[in-house]
């Protein structure tokens, strides 16, 4: 998507080699009127798919979920990364994050998901999968259907593109980043 | 908000005594019309007071406003409640919630903020006004002004609805609960 690209070119900032940061129109200040073209697109692409419901994590996969799930108008789920003690049963696994050096848990409430719903999972970065992962455990344990992936920016050089495509889902991503290197972006 | 005290009586629950959980349409499950509806109306309401960015607090504050700032046409700022290592400097201080029964920190890039900035906050509830006053201090210390306090859900009797009127601030409520008792939901 070429308007996602040229923000990525012209705000997006690399650092520690690998890392790109986004902060100024993504993940800290969000940028509506962009957030809703990401959203009218991914719901254009998946449109006739017989989503009933939008899942993510939070929280920077919330502005473009929210905008998709108002087009597509279906719900929008995101899923938490702590259990709120006024939560009942849920569907709780554990996801690594090599980038952020960390474990943390997602957590979605048992009454958010059945096997009757045609999911569509969005992010806002796809790096090695571990979130994906887990959300794929999360919805095969609930017998809900994962329909479609919808990444804002992946970067298809690791190991969560080939993951996703080699499972057979359908991935349909915003921006392709192919290479991070010496402070350049390059999109496939 | 009329429509905004049908989905509360509709799909809110109390649990706990004088919790009351909305996590059907607001904060598990995000309704994006409903969301649409009450952006629409903070914008309304707010549009004319020359107010430049929108501030929240992640996770459940970002739908609502996301909306508002998509009518307002103005960026989105949340604050994080754990700083990022890719973030340089930042306003932080912390914040004690006792519904909740811990401390947390909220973190605002210095970037974000700047002393032309006209702010508008938004959030999901106000109850005790602890997140409020952590925001008032991050927006002090960024010398930015606080024009308005943009509440879905209000609940007026506790400490917050009136630090707030008291300070002189803007505050503009989409639902006012004056009284949370015996599973019963009373609207001012």
């Amino acid at each position: 998507m070429k308007l996602l690209e040229d923000y990525i070119l012209k705000e997006g900032r690399i650092i520690d080699g690998n890392i790109l940061k986004v902060d100024s129109f993504i993940n800290h200040q969000i940028n509506p009127t962009l957030m809703q073209e990401l959203g009218k697109d991914l719901a254009e692409y998946f449109k006739d798919k017989g989503i009933n419901k939008i899942l993510t994590i939070e929280t920077s996969g919330i502005a473009p979920s929210l905008m998709c799930a108002l087009y597509m108008n279906v719900p929008l789920v995101f899923a938490k990364k702590a259990k709120p003690s006024t939560m009942n049963d849920s569907y709780t696994t554990t996801v690594t994050s090599y980038t952020k050096n960390k474990v943390y848990d997602i957590v979605v409430s048992k009454e958010m998901l059945n096997e009757d719903d045609k999911i569509l999972f969005i992010d806002d970065f796809l790096a090695n999968g571990e979130a994906f992962k887990g959300i794929e455990k999360i919805i095969k344990e609930s017998k809900a259907s994962l329909i479609g992936v919808g990444i804002i920016i992946d970067k298809v050089f690791q190991k969560g593109h080939k993951y996703i495509i080699d499972s057979g889902y359908d991935l349909y991503s915003l921006a392709k980043i192919s290479k991070l290197e010496d402070g350049l972006i390059t999109f496939e």
